[in-house]
């Protein structure tokens, strides 16, 4: 299919690549000339602006920061939008807030674009492997066109409802990842404080109800002390605070997740902000007067 | 092997009785008299106090409330310690404070009784089961000793280390547990505020980083708002209590734990006490205003 990229960061360079290697022909467009040079090495055509991307593709991509930055490419000056094409269908897979979601999905609509809300989680990791999560919202047989070229990119593929739905379902798993990790972080220096061995709690836990993801593998890095990201502390923030901001908007208590957003706030202020999110036990530690 | 079971309750029971089918020699005491009748009637004998239970068995096994009536079981005027039985080992199952299985442990060896403190997972359906995970602190020789008849009890069981890291391990199990809870709840309970499928969005998020014993079991009662317990808030709300004393006698800073702790004790305080730990999702809807 002939496809468009916008937005060549950490995680849109490897989305774009494993688009390019299932034989898809692939214009992209990024805010940095350096950043389109891998891609166009790698077989695909370089386009001036997301508009010129769009003019030569069925279905636009764009992996941006946050926001603004969505608003800006898909319905800018230079925006996909401009484009004109008819039955285009631009897929942001960025983390974004649901309202924002919504907004940008009405605004293309209007103007005859069709918008699927596709974020994912997987990380860096999960983008070069071509195994990331995908959740989508939008319109239904929107996803079914696009659901071969989200089979290019991610494993765990599902449609979760109308737009903004993909922006909900990515929320709510920065809530369960953001306090999941917290959570571990304060078992394991529970642990530490009282003497007692982290690694053999860790191991006594995973069996049972305490068992996940998280505790098997952010626990573990947590015992080796290997805080190198992964994922950094300040997009963990970035994400919270999309949750904090949208639970405020619909009158939402959450705290948990508020303990959660103010710790990650408090590793970005206190110089951790580079790190793993799982350096949040560094902070638990400093707050504790424990060496690390 | 002959061995003696104090405390006859919700775990107590089914946990003897597994003892029992094994084909163990049981000797059992309970407060109340009719707690005692269906042991006996499966062919447990009944004693007069904890001391006379410990008269005639190599293993004394506790199951009761909280740390004052641990203490009085094994220490009291009745208790297991009076039996002056040579080489008797006392195993505590209940969940008390680390603090109080070191003391209770120390009181005990300077009276020729060693100490096992051995905390359980799994609720009663564990118990019944024998699926019980068991975290043991105290003596490697008499875990080794003891090893067999924790197999009739539980599957998970893990030798954490020296006396408390028994209490430890579960404290930090019960954060895990406790915070994971009501992360769940707080993703469930977004994804309904903002109009979106929670079974969709627990679909989507269990096959990646999010995934967890909890999204996949209690976040499924949450969905079928089945609120039986399980595992009842007050006692969560109890052993919350025990993880933040702690973390204040260890000047230990857990941000996750104390804003779940005081969760918990709302719920009990709005009436929701006796309901399973998930009822959160109930609390955190009426703090927002949304109908359950």
């Amino acid at each position: 299919m002939r496809v468009g990229f916008v937005g060549l960061g950490i995680m849109g360079r490897p989305m774009a690549l494993n688009l390019l290697k299932a034989g898809h022909e692939v214009t992209v467009w990024a805010r940095r000339q350096a950043s389109m040079a891998p891609l166009i090495d790698a077989g695909a055509q370089g386009a001036d602006s997301p508009a010129a991307v769009a003019s030569v593709a069925e279905v636009v991509f764009s992996m941006v920061a946050d926001a603004p930055d969505v608003r800006a490419v898909l319905l800018g000056s230079q925006g996909v939008v401009q484009s004109k094409r008819p039955g285009l269908v631009a897929v942001d897979m960025s983390t974004i807030p649901p309202a924002a979601a919504k907004s940008i999905g009405a605004d293309l609509a209007a103007q005859g674009v069709t918008f699927l809300d596709a974020p994912v989680s997987g990380g860096e990791v999960g983008a070069i492997a071509g195994t990331l999560s995908i959740m989508v919202g939008g319109d239904q047989a929107a996803f079914d066109k696009v659901q071969p070229l989200f089979a290019c990119m991610g494993k765990n593929v599902v449609y979760i409802g109308e737009t903004g739905a993909g922006q909900v379902a990515k929320a709510a798993n920065q809530i369960l990842t953001g306090v999941g990790v917290l959570a571990v972080a304060e078992a394991m220096a529970f642990a530490k404080k009282n003497g007692t061995d982290p690694a053999k709690v860790r191991e006594a836990l995973l069996g049972g109800f305490a068992g996940s993801k998280i505790l098997e593998n952010h626990g573990q890095r947590m015992i080796d002390r290997n805080f190198k990201p992964g994922f950094k502390s300040w997009m963990h923030e970035k994400d919270m605070n999309i949750v904090m901001q949208t639970a405020h908007d619909l009158g939402l208590y959450l705290p948990a997740s508020a303990a959660t957003a103010q710790m990650y706030k408090a590793m970005v202020g206190s110089g951790l902000g580079e790190e793993d999110s799982i350096a949040v036990l560094k902070l638990l530690e400093q707050l504790s007067g424990q060496a690390g």
